[in-house]
């Protein structure tokens, strides 16, 4: 198809593809005259790739950059590419104190993981950021051993287990597998956290007994 | 206590302590002579907000003024000031597509929060960022229905009802009370997160047949 029907088809306009090009996110069409370019499927879905890690997952261009890297690049397995989508859409571990509270909320960190019987790389910043919040829910005398935080991790868990992996299109071509996967990861994390916020109002409506509107 | 005290029992530096009170985040101590100042309890408590705000929730100063005001007004309710933490944490929602695919995405959104009978309000951004969602997965071919994200629905709000809403402190100073409901909730929430995170890297790193390390 033509840039214009690219453009119609996924509902990004003209001069924002063209800017992609230009940055090296979407590949260059098939250059079918010297000032024609064909574009396919993979591009559309390429497209559909960017604006999700952009609209939805809010990852700066850099951030993507790197995302669409993994993607391309056909050494890497499935989890290698999972795994640069998740650093990538991972905020930022900031400095933090390295004193005795520090080292025992990264060991009860590294305990729950453990006990769960997952499997997280040694040097996984996520583990680096449980440990930050259970330091910070401890100081503020809430609930913040492993047994406590169970319940997520279980919630985690299923969901992962039960509505995201299974979802993945494994049969066709690895780059809408991989590509599903990226997007899946980033939509799902980005609902999960809505789902909560819009619980947390419903409930606090009842809970502090405001009136019905 | 004096500032050097503050800065010993909340692990904040004296000159990051002055800032705070230079922006305002902090209210003045109690001035007990030309150059010394006492501090409470309570400047204290409001130490933790301001850290866990900016480390954990990672929100700008802006908006932890912002929220910091709500938990100062006295004239507001429990459920406003969680509102006023709520609208600080979320994502500002981007400018998106108003045709026929997004309104469907919109009634697609209003109708599951309907069905599960929460009570959020009608203008809520959290709606729109909901909605978004759901457009981005219908554009994927993901599953996008109300029904395929109820169990994100049902995960977050059973997390709330039993481990969040529970810890907050009502029989003491309402101050103490609002600022644990926002902690709380920002702390939860990066909680959540990271532990889908970690989920996925393991789920993964199974599902995709990686060797153990």
């Amino acid at each position: 198809m033509r840039i214009s029907q690219l453009s119609a088809a996924s509902g990004v306009p003209i001069p924002t593809i063209k800017y992609y090009l230009r940055e090296g996110l979407l590949p260059p069409g098939e250059q079918t005259a010297a000032t024609r370019a064909e574009y396919g499927e993979s591009h559309l879905r390429r497209l559909r790739l960017i604006r999700a890690l952009l609209e939805v997952g809010r990852l700066p261009i850099a951030a993507i950059r790197k995302v669409i890297a993994a993607v391309e690049d056909e050494s890497l397995g499935m989890h290698e590419v999972l795994g640069t989508a998740h650093y990538a859409i991972a905020p930022a571990v900031e400095s933090h104190q390295e004193d005795e509270d520090w080292r025992r909320a990264r060991a009860e960190a590294d305990r729950l993981i453990t006990d769960l019987g997952w499997r997280v790389h040694p040097e996984a910043p996520t583990r680096v950021e449980l440990a930050q919040a259970i330091l910070t829910l401890d100081q503020l005398g809430m609930p913040a051993t492993g047994e406590a935080l169970r319940p997520y991790a279980e919630a985690a868990v299923n969901l992962v287990v039960e509505h995201e992996i299974g979802t993945i299109p494994l049969d066709g071509p690895r780059e809408a597998a991989v590509e599903a996967l990226v997007v899946g990861t980033v939509v799902h994390g980005r609902v999960l956290d809505v789902m909560r916020r819009l619980a947390h109002e419903s409930i606090s409506a009842r809970f502090f007994g405001v009136s019905e509107e």
